[in-house]
């Protein structure tokens, strides 16, 4: 069950100053918004600063659009751990007649679902997820493994919210990185400095923290814990509105759970480990705004400088 | 219905060669690709030349996420004109037990959509799509009416094919008029030209034709002849594989349907009348590689200078 989650007084209110200011426009539907020009400048302008943060290990592009095969939520273990945020396409089937029984409900806003069947698409929950098929695909990795670049990926997660640091639909980045565990491992270590440090230079009061994703029910709660026993995941969060930061990149470590799902091997025939590095676009550009203003001209020449903002 | 359209001999050949090329990457289902690198930049390149062509009408920059309010597909009229190209958002309703039954279905490959619900929201199936409504919000038009940029927006068209032309998620951009019907008319006739111009400039073999949308069923082909008779859609085609050419852009003038519809007036408080400019981006990045070959290296100078690919 997708439950509303109402904003904080500061969120809500954070919410509409970004409205008022154009950086936001609501659609009507809690957690998905347009952008403005100033706020996709700024979220373009960090999409670059992470290119050049990670093009020394010259990941290869492999951009996504914001549908997954079906097939691929059913196989990844998705549904066992997140039903609740997921989205799945449903279209029309039927004759004529079916479409202008089907119409005649929708003008009404009355229920027509009964129309609707499901498809073999889904909402991608997360940018690196098809990459790994993709990458099984090709059989096994060469030597050293891979590293890969998701671009800005729209991702889906079903979480309506008044916070606006909570959207449904949104940009994830990530950098992935596929080999064998003491690659992925050290890959990991290397992030973690190199993530820190680039936000830091925007100027964000950043905590690192070991974190753990939110895993829907009881069994849940045992992964969690055990996510976090293991260190699996970590997150920088920066403040957005109100007293709690919010996260805004994050690292997981899949272990071979991947390499397993997808029978995708190292070039020494072994299940490979992956782990990947993720930036939240919006949140971070959430969090620069909040840190410096909404009036981009007026932030600090250091920070405009480091985002090569004209 | 949404039936499989199998794409022809040389349309089939030009996905393998794509493909081989890592231009473009399978997913596993028809129509939803990957883009590699070298693809991405020439879209992006070429959605700058858009920005640029349209930079004297200062377009203002509203960019929606490929998720649309339910209650807008409903309220446009979409679902009369094109059912089947409508995809839904659903998402999972219940207990931990029904989170249990629901994967077992889905681990097992079976039918697991009784568990799923319709949701508010929906995909977007066009760009401009959601700025009616948005812009009806802010009240009466300014005098000489709004000139809006989609930027380079996911939609969603469920036509499953192997024509590597017919994807069922791709960026669209689109600029947008909204204001009286003397200025939506002449707005449009001047990005006749312009976009023909700007085509062309790309050296590519271009066609323009009064052309009109794939409306469903019988009702369907009348409102199509209809809007050929009154020109409200003309499109500018190329060749990207075969021997017919492919529209890669088109306008379409809506009179004051979104007017009414949205109860969106002009500064004098008559319907608005509306207008739109839209490139299918990786139709155009098709027809690029299919007119200069599959290395952007090779490329004659002056379509990479008008491209500012570097």
């Amino acid at each position: 069950m997708s439950e509303f989650r109402a904003g904080s007084v500061a969120q809500v209110s954070y919410l509409d100053e970004l409205v008022d200011a154009g950086l936001l426009t609501r659609t009507g539907v809690h957690g998905v918004y347009a952008r403005g020009g100033a706020f996709e400048h700024v979220r373009l302008a960090f999409d670059s600063l992470v290119t050049r943060a990670a093009a020394a290990e010259t990941p290869e592009p492999l951009y996504f659009p914001p549908i997954l095969p079906r097939e691929q939520l059913e196989t990844s273990g998705y549904l066992g751990s997140f039903p609740h945020l997921a989205g799945t396409v449903f279209g029309f089937e039927g004759d004529e007649q079916a479409a202008s029984d089907q119409l005649e409900l929708a003008t009404r806003h009355e229920d027509w679902s009964g129309f609707q069947h499901m498809t073999d698409m889904v909402l991608a929950p997360a940018a690196c997820y098809p990459l790994y098929p993709a990458a099984a695909k090709r059989g096994p990795l060469p030597e050293g493994g891979l590293t890969l670049d998701t671009g800005d990926a729209f991702v889906f997660r079903r979480e309506p919210s008044t916070d606006p640091a909570r959207m449904q639909i949104f940009h994830m980045r990530e950098i992935v990185r596929i080999g064998d565990r003491e690659t992925v491992l050290a890959w990991r270590g290397e992030w973690r400095s190199r993530a820190e440090e680039l936000l830091r230079s925007l100027e964000l009061e950043l905590e690192l923290d070991v974190a753990s994703d939110p895993f829907f029910g009881r069994v849940g709660r045992l992964l969690a814990a055990q996510q976090r026993d293991q260190e699996l995941k970590w997150e920088l969060l920066a403040p957005v509105a109100g007293d709690k930061p919010t996260a805004i990149a994050s690292s997981n470590y899949h272990q071979d759970h991947f390499g397993l799902t997808y029978d995708l091997k190292t070039a020494d025939g072994e299940p490979a480990h992956t782990g990947c590095m993720a930036f939240g676009e919006e949140r971070v550009t959430l969090a620069l705004f909040s840190a410096h203003g909404l009036d981009v001209n007026e932030w600090p020449s250091s920070v405009r400088e480091k985002l090569e903002l004209r």
